[in-house]
C-alpha cells in the first residue's frame, strides 16, 4: 500500500445489473493503476464515506477521486465537492477531485468507434 | 437524409455545462454517423420525444437509440423502452435500442488511458 490512493468515483444506483456493467468498465483502470478502489456517491456499496475512512484507517494522506462520469452536473459540481470538504476535515486526509473522464477527447473517440460498431454490427478498431 | 436516423441518448441536466460536455463528448460520433442527432431523456432540450416526432415529420420510418450512458440502470432498463413503446405507437416509426455505451470493452480500455493520464499528467497514448 502506498500513501497515495485513487478512488474511481462512480454515481451508483438501486438496480445491481448498473453497478456489475460499472465494475468491469472499471476492471481495466483498477487493474493497472496501483491501489485504486471503486466508491459510490449514492445507493451503491462501498460508498465514498466508506472508502475515505478505510484510507484513513489504514494511514493513506493523499486521496485522489476520479469521477466515472461522462460529464460534470451539480453531482459533480456541488455534492461531490461538499462531501469532500467534510470527508477530509473529518478524516485529516488531503482529498483531490479530478475532472470527470468524459471531458477527455480520448474519451469522444472511443464513442464514436462503439456507435460506428454498433450500427454496422463489425468492429470498427 | 435517410430512411434511417440515429439518436445518441443521453440523460439530461439542470446544469448548462453538463450539455456542453455533452455535446463536445458526441461531437465525433455526430461528424461520422450520417443522419445522426442527439436526444435528452428528461430536463435538457431536444427531448426524446422532439427528436422522434421530427424524424416521423421528416419521412424516417426506422430509428435506432443509443444510449450515450456508462451502464444500464432503472432508466435505460425501464423508463426509455416505455417510452419508446409509446412513441413508435404514437408516430408510426420502428424504433431499436441499442445497449449503452459502456457495456463495450474499448471504453473501458479508454477509461484506463484516461485515468493513468489523469494521474501522470502526461498522455499515455
Amino acid at each position: 500500500m502506498s500513501d497515495h490512493r485513487v478512488l474511481l468515483l462512480a454515481h451508483g444506483s438501486s438496480d445491481p445489473k448498473w453497478c456489475q456493467t460499472f465494475e468491469r468498465l472499471a476492471a481495466p483502470s483498477l487493474a493497472s493503476v496501483p491501489d485504486s478502489a471503486i466508491a459510490y456517491m449514492e445507493l451503491s456499496e462501498p460508498s465514498l464515506d466508506d472508502e475515505i475512512a478505510r484510507a484513513a484507517r489504514e494511514g493513506v494522506s493523499r486521496i485522489t477521486v476520479l469521477p466515472l462520469f461522462l460529464a460534470a452536473g451539480r453531482h459533480l459540481r456541488k455534492d461531490v465537492p461538499a462531501m469532500l470538504e467534510r470527508l477530509s476535515s473529518e478524516h485529516q486526509v488531503e482529498i483531490t477531485l479530478a475532472g470527470p473522464v468524459g471531458e477527455h477527447p480520448l474519451l469522444g473517440d472511443a464513442i464514436r468507434h462503439i456507435v460506428e460498431e454498433s450500427l454496422t454490427g463489425t468492429p470498427s478498431h
